[in-house]
C-alpha cells in the first residue's frame, strides 16, 4: 500500500465526492430542500464531520485554508455568477447597486466598528484591551455581505428580478470596498503612527482597486473573445479559453492587490457575448454546463468546510461581545438600507417598496469570505474572540435568516419573479422603447442611461464586433434567433412524438413565412377555395408591402439599402406561388 | 506585486494557455499539421522553450516531474481512450492484443536487455560496469509502446480499424507488464541475492496487477453507474461522477501497486453504457466534450514538457550504447511482431497481412511513459546514460517514425478506415449474424466469442441493467435509436432551412409508422384514389400480420407475449383510419 504517493489527489477527489453525494442525498428526500436551504444542510453535514474528526483524533479538525478558498474555491462561483448575470437589470440598477455596495459597506464597517468599540469601554465586559483599530478591522471583515451565501439562499426563494439583483449585485461589488478597508486597517494596525496622508491614500485606493479590477477583467475578456476567433479547426479546446482567461484575470488582479471578484465578473460579462457567437453550440453547452457544475461543487465544498472548521478549540467565548456583534450587524444594515433607499427613491420613479427594503436588509447574509479573512488576521491576543464572533454571525445569518427568509417572503407577499419568459410581443416592445428613449434622450440633450447604452451599442457594432467576431455578418436580431430556436424545438418535439406526419395542419408549425401561416389558419375556418384564393392574394400583396416599407430599424443606418431587383424577384415568386 | 501568493495556479494556467495557443497556431497554417504530426511540432516548441530557459538561467530547465505526469497528465488521456474505445473491434481482437501486449513486451524487454548486455561486454565501448540487471531494467522501461504517442500519430493517419486497435490496444494493455517488470527489476537491483522464489512471485504478480486493475476499474465503474441512477433532480453534477469515479479507480489501483491504466480503462468501458443511459443528453455532451478537451490539453502539455526536459545537462553521451539501443528497439520489435503474428495467423481466418505487420512493428512509438520511468530510477552512476538513450529513442521514434509513417501508409496502400458509418442495412446484418453465430456456437457446444458475448448480454439485461439503470424499460434497439436520431436531425435541418412547410411530400420525412410511409410513397407514383385505397387496405392488413407474427427476436424470451386485446384494438384503429 502506497498511500503517500497518491494522497493529495486522492483526498481532494474524496472531498469532492463526499460533497456531490451529500447533494444527491438531500435531493432524494424531496421535502427537505424545500424547507431548509441547502447551505444549512451542508454546514450541518460539515459540523457532523468535524465532530467525528475531533472525536477520533482528539484535536481540532483542519481549518479551511484561506489560500485554497480564495485561489480555488471562490473563482468558479464568481465566474458562474458573472457569466450568467442578467445584464439588463444589472445595468439598469447599477447606480443603486454601487450605492449599496460602496456607501452601504463603508457605513456598516464604521457603524459596527465604532459601536463595538463603545461596548469594549464597558468595564464589566472585560474587553478594554481591544483597540478601536482592531474593532474597525473586525468591522471591515464582518460588514461585507457574502455572494456565495446570498446566491445559495436567493436562488431558492425566487424573489423578483430587481430585488435579486440589488442584493446579489451588492454582495459582488462590495468586494472592492472590503479588500481596501481590510488591508488599510491591517496595515494601520502594524504602523506606529497614522498620518492623515495614509487616510487619503486609502480613499484613492478605492478607485484604483475597483476600476483596476474592471480594467484587468475587460482586457482579459476581450483577449479571450479575440482568441476564440481562431479556434475554428480545433473546436475541442474552445471551452478551455473561457475558463483560462477568466481565471487569469482573477489571479492577475489578486497579484496586483486589485479586486479579483470585480475582475472576473467584468471578464465574464465582457467576453460572454463575443465568445458565444464564436464558439460552436456544443462548446457553449459544455461551457455553461461545466461552469454550473464547478460552481455548484465549490459552493458545496465551501459550506461543508465551513461546518468542519467551526468545530475545534479556536474560539474564545465572550457573551457580550458576540451578542452585540450579531445585534449591530443586523441594526446597522437595516439602518443603512433605510437611509440609502430614501435617497435612491427620491431620484427614481420605480421606487423600492418597504417590503423590498426589509428583504434587502434581511438578506444580508455573511459567509465564507468573512471566515477566510478572519483567519488571515495577523496573530494578536484577541484573534480567537474575533474568530468566535465571526463564526456565530455566519451561523446566525445562514441558519436563522436563511431559513426564515422564505416564510417571510411568503408572508409579506413580496413580488415574485415571473415564471414565464417574456413573450415575443413584449420583447419587441421593450426594444422599441429602448430605441425611442435613446432618441428622446439624444434630442433633449440628456445624457442618461439609454443614451450611453446606445452609444456603446454603436461602438460595439462599429469596432468591437469586427475585431472580436469570426464571422461578422449583419447580426441577427434576438427575436429572429428566438423564433428559429422555437421552430427547432417544436420540430424536435414533433419528431420525438412521431407526429410529424399528422401535425402538419397545425398552423404554428408551418410558419416558414408569415403568408403561409395566415393562409393556413384561414384554411381551417373557411374551406371555400374561392374566398381563400382571394384572401391569399390580398394578404400576399399587403404583407409584402408592409415588409418592403419596413427595413430593420437601426439608428445608425439609413433606410432604403435593399436592392430593387430583389423586390421584383420576390414579387415574381409570390405570383408564381399564388397561381 | 504579490507574485508568491498566486504563483502555483498562475504558472499552471499559463502553461495550459501556452499549450492551447500553440495548438491554435499550428492549425492556423493548414499545411503544417498535414505533413508533420502535432506531437513533433509540440516537442519542437518544447525544445525551443527549453533552450530559452537554459539560455536565460544558465542552468538546466526543470524536468517534467514523474509524479505530475503519472498523477495528473496521464489519467485524462487514458480515460478518454477507454471511454471512446471502439468496443467491438477491441473485444474481437482481444486475444491478439493480449498476445502482443504480454508476450510481445516480455520478448522485447529480454531481447533488448540481453543484447545490450552483450554490447556492454565489448571492451572498446567502456561499458563493462553496466550489469545485466541494469540492462534488463533499462529494457523494461524502453520496451513498452506508449499510448499517448501512438494515439497522437495514429489518429492522424486513419488506418483500418483492426490495425489501429491492435497497435493502440497493445500500447494500453502493456502497462501491466511494464509495471511488473520494472518494479521487479528495480527491487532485484536493490536485493543482495535473488532467489528463484522471487522470480516465481514476479510471474504471479502479472496476474495480480493486470486482473486486479480490471477488478478495481469495474467495481468503480459499476458504482459510478449506480450513483447516476439518483441524479435526476440535480443534473448539473452528473458529469462530475464520470470523472471522479474513473480518477478514483486510477488512484486506488496506483495505491495498491496495480495497473492504473488498466483500471481506468475498465472503469470507463464498464460504466459508459449505463451512465449514458442514465444522464441527460446535455450532461453527456459535456462529458464527451470535456474528456476530449482535457485529454487534448494533457497530451499537448506532455509533448511540450518532453521537449523542455530534453534540454539540459542530464545526459551522458556514449555513441555505441545509444545507437545500439535504437537499433535493438527496432529489430526486436520487428522480430517479435513477425513471430507472434505467425502464430496468430495460424488460428485465424481473417489474417494480418504483411503490410499490416510492418505498420504494427513500425508504429511502436515510445513516449513520455519511458521518460518518466527513467527519471524514477534509483540513483546510480550510469543513470545519465540511460536518460540520454531514452531521450534519443523517444525523439527518434516520434520524429523519424512518426513523420515517415504517413507516407509509408500511402506508399504501401495499407487498407484505410472506411469513411462512412455503417448503413442501417449493414447494422441489421451484423446483428443478425451475431445472433446466428451465437446460436450455432450454442448448438455445436463450442464456447467461442459469440457464445460468451451472448451470455454476457443475458446477464446484463437480466441483472445489471435492473440495478444500474434508472428507467429500466425494454431497452430500445440501436437501430430504432439511430432512426430516431436521424428523424430528429432531419427535422432540425428542415426547420433551419425554413422548409418545414414545403418538405412534407418527401416520404422519408413522414415515416411515423411504416404504413404511412408506404402509402405516401405510392401516392406519388399512382395518384388514382381507387387503386390507392385498395393498395392501402392490402398493405395495412399484410403489414399488420407481419408485425404480429414477428415480435422483437430475443433468444431469452418466448414468442407470443403480446396480449390479444391489443391486437383487436389495433385492427379497429386501422379500420377506422382506412374508412
Amino acid at each position: 500500500l502506497d498511500y503517500q504517493h497518491v494522497q493529495v489527489p486522492f483526498e481532494i477527489t474524496l472531498w469532492i465526492m463526499l460533497a456531490s453525494l451529500a447533494k444527491i442525498g438531500f435531493h432524494l428526500y424531496n421535502k427537505l430542500p424545500s424547507v431548509v436551504p441547502e447551505s444549512c444542510l451542508l454546514i450541518f453535514v460539515g459540523l457532523i464531520m468535524g465532530g467525528i474528526i475531533y472525536g477520533l483524533n482528539d484535536r481540532s479538525p483542519p481549518v479551511m485554508d484561506s489560500d485554497i478558498f480564495f485561489l480555488y474555491l471562490l473563482p468558479p462561483i464568481v465566474l458562474d455568477a458573472g457569466y450568467f448575470m442578467p445584464s439588463r437589470p444589472f445595468f439598469e440598477n447599477i447606480g443603486t447597486i454601487l450605492l449599496y455596495a460602496v456607501v452601504g459597506t463603508i457605513w456598516n464597517v464604521f457603524g459596527i466598528g465604532f459601536s463595538l468599540y463603545g461596548i469594549c469601554q464597558v468595564k464589566a465586559f472585560r474587553l478594554q484591551d481591544v483597540s478601536l483599530l482592531h474593532n474597525l478591522l473586525f468591522g471591515s471583515l464582518i460588514a461585507a455581505v457574502d455572494p456565495v451565501a446570498v446566491l445559495a439562499v436567493f436562488e431558492e426563494i425566487h424573489v423578483n428580478e430587481k430585488l435579486h439583483i440589488l442584493v446579489f449585485g451588492e454582495s459582488l461589488l462590495n468586494d472592492a470596498v472590503t479588500v481596501v478597508l481590510y488591508k488599510l486597517f491591517r496595515s494601520f494596525c502594524e504602523m506606529p503612527t497614522i498620518k492623515s496622508v495614509d487616510v487619503f491614500a486609502g480613499v484613492g485606493k478605492f478607485f484604483v482597486v475597483g476600476l483596476g479590477g474592471v480594467l484587468v477583467g475587460l482586457s482579459f475578456g476581450f483577449t479571450a473573445a479575440f482568441t476564440t476567433r481562431f479556434t475554428k479547426d480545433i473546436r475541442v479546446i474552445e471551452p478551455l479559453f473561457v475558463f483560462l482567461y477568466s481565471y487569469l484575470s482573477y489571479l492577475t488582479a489578486e497579484m496586483f492587490h486589485l479586486s479579483g471578484i470585480v475582475a472576473i465578473i467584468s471578464c465574464a460579462m465582457g467576453m460572454k457575448r463575443y465568445v458565444e457567437a464564436n464558439i460552436s453550440l456544443k462548446s457553449h453547452t459544455t461551457v455553461k454546463y461545466f461552469m454550473k457544475m464547478w460552481s455548484s461543487v465549490s459552493d458545496t465544498l465551501i459550506f461543508i468546510f465551513l461546518g468542519v472548521s467551526t468545530i475545534g478549540e479556536n474560539h474564545e467565548w465572550n457573551w457580550p461581545y458576540i451578542c452585540f456583534t450579531v445585534i449591530f450587524c443586523l441594526v446597522w444594515r437595516a439602518l443603512g438600507v433605510l437611509v440609502l433607499t430614501f435617497f435612491v427613491n427620491r431620484f427614481h420613479v420605480n421606487t423600492i417598496t418597504s417590503k423590498d427594503q426589509f428583504i434587502i436588509a434581511y438578506g444580508g447574509l455573511r459567509g465564507a469570505i468573512c471566515f477566510s479573512l478572519v483567519f488571515l488576521l495577523p496573530d494578536f491576543h484577541r484573534k480567537k474572540l474575533f474568530i468566535a464572533a465571526t463564526t456565530v454571525v455566519i451561523l446566525f445569518t445562514v441558519f436563522v435568516q436563511g431559513m426564515t427568509i422564505r416564510p417571510l417572503v411568503d408572508l409579506l407577499a413580496v413580488k415574485r419573479k415571473r415564471e414565464s419568459a417574456p413573450t415575443v410581443g413584449e420583447q419587441i416592445h421593450i426594444r422599441f422603447l429602448d430605441h425611442l428613449l435613446a432618441g428622446i434622450e439624444d434630442i433633449s440633450g440628456h445624457w442618461g442611461q439609454y443614451y450611453w447604452k446606445d452609444k456603446l451599442e454603436y461602438f460595439n457594432s462599429k469596432y468591437l464586433q469586427k475585431i472580436l467576431l469570426r464571422e461578422y455578418d449583419q447580426p441577427k436580431s434576438s427575436i429572429v434567433l428566438l423564433y428559429e430556436k422555437l421552430e427547432r424545438k417544436h420540430a424536435i418535439e414533433l419528431a420525438q412524438a412521431g407526429q410529424l406526419g399528422h401535425g402538419l395542419a397545425h398552423p404554428s408549425f408551418l410558419s416558414s413565412s408569415d403568408r403561409t401561416v395566415i393562409t393556413d389558419q384561414k384554411l381551417e375556418d373557411t374551406p371555400n377555395p374561392d374566398v381563400l384564393d382571394n384572401m391569399q392574394e390580398i394578404l400576399a400583396r399587403n404583407l409584402y408591402r408592409i415588409r418592403r416599407t419596413g427595413p430593420a430599424y437601426n439608428r445608425h443606418t439609413l433606410p432604403g439599402d435593399s436592392e430593387p431587383t430583389e423586390h421584383a424577384k420576390e414579387i415574381l415568386i409570390l405570383r408564381h406561388k399564388s397561381l
